[in-house]
């Protein structure tokens, strides 16, 4: 089961952010990648998961096994990431399939064998053909910090890429899922 | 160079919209799609255009090659078709980059020789390796109606899948380009 990791450098970390402007701390970004991870057309893909890592403080966890009532757009799941934040100072109730945790990435990685860097540096993905069991860790709009790289360095499987085109993190996202989905089929 | 077409079955036509509700009228989807044809990480694919074809009565447009300052956010890119809705009453500017007209398909099939339509039960795109300059034409939450169908079929090429799952707009559109930009590679 693919464990999407996204980073976001500079996400919130408390739930006082407006749903009016997600760009700031880039809910944004973490919200459509989210999306990415767990939506197909007219359904979820219930054998992926995301985590939203946010400044190595928080973690945000949406199981596709067990999530009610994902939408697509950015509003409603940074209204999704805002809950889990004030979930964090003991207020209000999460929706089915989502959990935060005052945590940042090292518990993540730990979770399975093998993990894989999503880098424009990477080997292609058609050249090393990652395992679907796998985590796959990929940063925000800003590059991996040296801490973050020591820690995948120590965890990882190695760097891979989708291209030779340096994408946002959704569609990084949608590349590898196509990837996994495609691998093998001549005919779908 | 590559043309995606988007069909906005129930999208506005007219800008008495709320960037706080982009859900109605599938706004947010046109966004992304927006967002998933034309920028890249950090950059802007600037070989590439979109238009997005309102209910067949008016038609935006953002090339590559022109537009400057395009967000990655739904709600910036909402308000670019907005804007697009208003000029068409004759108020306001519109960013570099950015048209509208008031026509639907047709005449934007008319423009490039090969148009290519995706769908969940087209041939795998591997196989059928569409040229790169061509139109590829997709709709949003709802499937092609019969007249979008007479009129793809009569000008079209084929129907080709990006993969065996099928896809939200905008993963289909970035499933593409990351197709358009490996194919051929072994290294990147």
């Amino acid at each position: 089961m693919p464990h999407f990791i996204v980073l976001g450098h500079d996400a919130p970390t408390t739930a006082d952010f407006s749903l009016d402007s997600l760009t700031a701390g880039r809910v944004d970004l973490l919200a459509r990648s989210v999306n990415a991870a767990l939506l197909r057309s007219h359904g979820v893909r219930d054998d992926t998961v995301v985590s939203l890592v946010l400044q190595d403080e928080a973690t945000v966890r949406f199981d596709g096994r067990e999530i009610g009532g994902l939408n697509p757009d950015e509003r409603s799941t940074g209204g999704v990431i805002r809950k889990a934040l004030q979930r964090l100072d003991g207020r209000g109730a999460l929706p089915d399939g989502v959990t935060v945790k005052t945590h940042g990435l090292e518990p993540v990685l730990e979770e399975k064998p093998l993990v894989y860097q999503l880098h424009a540096d990477g080997e292609p993905i058609t050249e090393t053909s990652p395992d679907r069991d796998a985590s796959f860790v990929l940063s925000d709009h800003r590059p991996f910090t040296e801490q973050d790289q020591e820690l995948l360095d120590s965890y990882g499987d190695g760097k891979i890429s989708v291209g030779p085109v340096s994408l946002h993190t959704d569609h990084t996202i949608a590349a590898v899922h196509n990837f996994l989905d495609t691998a093998g089929y001549t005919e779908y």
